[in-house]
């Protein structure tokens, strides 16, 4: 299981549209096979600073999702409208 | 719900201590009532980053934690070990 932990500052004035394209991303992102959870977050008090949120079963769902038709087309649209971001965080859970 | 994202550096030498330490707080954390969900999680390719992966019920089962023995204690020791951490991130999903 890998988790994804992924924080954009989105640009004030495109906060919605982020939002409303994201929307198909998770959508579909949570429809593949390999995908466990996926979801955006709001940075609480911080509205303009978003987080996906993603678990997958394993290394191949992953690629398999960076390969998707979804992904590659909306990912560079999400790009453009966030002012910065950082980069994407991958975790595997400590088992005690 | 509120989600909780808390990412830190670990010195390097400390790594195996914090592990141990934490792992009193996450069963104590899991077994509280507003807790949902409630991990450590190691960043792959960079085993002295770690990160809570938190979920809560509401803001008052946050409070409630932070105020618990368990976490009043083993945060400190916890901050001791680490060389940086970033602020703990609060997020709440984004419904569609």
């Amino acid at each position: 299981m890998i988790k994804i932990v992924a924080v954009m500052k989105i640009k004030a004035e495109c906060v919605d549209t982020f939002k409303a394209l994201a929307r198909e991303l998770v959508e579909k992102s949570r429809a593949e096979e390999g995908n466990i959870s996926y979801s955006l977050n709001e940075r609480i008090g911080d509205p303009a600073t978003l987080a996906f949120i993603e678990v997958w079963r394993d290394q191949a769902a992953i690629d398999t999702h960076n390969a998707t038709e979804h992904f590659t087309r909306i990912l560079p649209k999400l790009g453009e409208l966030c002012e910065s971001a950082q980069p994407g965080n991958l975790f595997t859970e400590v088992e005690f």
